[in-house]
């Protein structure tokens, strides 16, 4: 058999299942195919393109023979399990931000930074989504001009915090579609119908993540950090705002960027299209439900900074399950085997 | 009778209802009322607070005896009557974009430039909803530190675009809730159900008005002149971005903001919170639902900039049918009677 042997872990997760599907659509050579899970749903089967195979539990499983592990089981599970893969012989690329800071792992956007991914010690990491879709626009700015700071804030769709967002967002939508009044007059102190702290159908939460340091919240640091690591331009100014929107796929990113050198629409219009993975559109503006299924990153909006001049502001959208998780995952393995 | 004659214009709109709502509300002294429309309107009848009151045709309609008109009835309706109610003595206050950058015509946020209201030659103009909202938190940094430049992006709402706005929402939500794998695997150009180029339901549009100079939409242009108009601070650098979101009422706005001197994010708390009409949310945030249906705007998320230092980034949501349109529109006609 000339294909790969092959392990996804948290296969039954929203990213997981978008790993099977993204191997199966760009001809990965899947030889053989094992798929792992938390105990609970170990034993079952998924059916998948190579067949129906069974979910075996990750804390008992034995990583001989694995060449590629596709990680998508939470931080925790990847903190634990994927040394011991790694040390069996497997390249791990893991969906978890558990390694991404670590400077042994290289953290590698597709079509940004192939060259890290040569450096790995058998752990690669796959960036936090939405700095992904943000980047597959801002780097190849970057490349030709040096960027400097960047104000950022995102739209990022529900999604992003796995299936139990679609499931809240839904449930929340039927529920205030009976009772419209509250969507206009107010008063009302809903607790949310899911896993928000407050109501996400007909509402923007402008805390996306968790809070930490300086009143800024995890997925706000990773905007921060994992930029500098990806572009290796640890001095960037970034101001990031991350917000909810009640969008089931595709993460949405409005930016202003500076950069060494004044930088023009046209020029910037110019690097963008010829990168690879981005397209930008001009006639009419890529929304979310225009990304939503696609693998390409869309960037729109492109025009030159009207205050402090010499700068671009841009919008950008990506599927965060696609190029924001499983696409760049599985590009990452196709670079390595 | 010691009440004012009062007429309001564009009556039977969105903001024309709230501003009869609000006139009643904050016991204005309405001693006769009258209300105006377009031609299509005019004959029927709306029941208010002072009893059902017949509709007029603004066209035809003698501002003769009017001591107070607020009008919201579009740039173009605006252009053509407000000139002859104020030659007949009205004070004018004008919700459209009409009058809003003519030197002659102040343009008042209530709680950050009444004294400008006092200079009026007959017409005053009430601001843009989403510069509004913002100037509420802005303002008292910038009389304390000196704005400089600010990067803002708008979450606004689609009753920003007036009852049409909301229908098109009603009716996009209750259609992708039957299709809701559109949502997520795309693939999908639905041209919408409403009065966007775009779907609004489980989307985010990035180009909130027209297209206008630059690369700009008029939105986006409202927000840098009318904020340097109203702080009277015409230098003021302003990088913005104006989305549309599927929430029904309730602009947010997520900033990021430098001024003359650095200043802490306990500071910039006392200064909002000392200011009137605004209050600062620490212990959770304040999202569009919080806001609908209240005078007050909300501020949170304040926090001292992470990569150019000295600066605040900050949230702020507020009604924009209330702040943002008619109870702003009321204040000033306080002021001024």
């Amino acid at each position: 058999m000339s294909g790969r042997s092959v392990a996804v872990v948290g296969a039954t997760g929203a990213v997981g299942r978008e790993m099977l599907a993204t191997l199966h659509r760009r001809s990965f050579p899947v030889g053989s195919l094992r798929l792992m899970a938390s105990a609970r749903s170990a034993g079952t089967s998924l059916d998948t393109p190579w067949g129906e195979v069974e979910v075996e539990d990750l804390a008992e499983a034995d990583p001989a023979g694995i060449e590629v592990a596709l990680f998508s089981a939470g931080g925790a599970r990847s903190r634990e399990h994927a040394p011991r893969f790694a040390a069996a012989g497997a390249v791990v690329v893991d969906n978890s931000s558990a390694w991404r800071m670590d400077p042994q792992v290289p953290l590698v956007v597709v079509g940004v930074n192939d060259a890290a991914a040569r450096a790995h010690r058998g752990i690669i990491a796959n960036p936090n989504c939405t700095t992904m879709v943000l980047l597959m626009a801002v780097a190849p700015l970057h490349r030709a001009a040096g960027l400097e700071s960047m104000v950022v804030a995102s739209y990022q769709s529900v999604s992003g915090s796995g299936q139990t967002g679609i499931e809240t967002l839904s449930a929340e939508v039927a529920h205030f579609s009976q009772d419209a009044a509250a969507l206009q007059y107010g008063g009302w102190a809903d607790p949310g119908h899911g896993m928000y702290a407050r109501p996400i159908g007909f509402n923007v939460l402008p805390l996306a993540g968790a809070l930490a340091e300086g009143g800024y919240t995890d997925e706000e640091w990773k905007l921060v950090n994992e930029t500098r690591k990806i572009l290796d331009a640890p001095q960037v100014a970034v101001e990031p705002t991350c917000v909810r929107v009640p969008v089931m796929v595709g993460h949405g990113l409005a930016a202003s960027c500076w950069f060494s050198r004044p930088l023009g629409a046209e020029e910037a219009d110019r690097l963008i299209e010829e990168a690879p993975g981005v397209r930008v559109w001009r006639d009419r503006v890529p929304t979310p439900l225009d990304c939503a299924g696609h693998d390409e990153v869309l960037v729109g909006r492109l025009r030159e900074t009207l205050g402090r001049p010499g700068g671009i502001s841009l919008w950008v959208v990506g599927d965060n399950l696609r190029k924001g998780a499983a696409l760049n995952a599985v590009q990452i393995a196709e670079l390595v085997i």
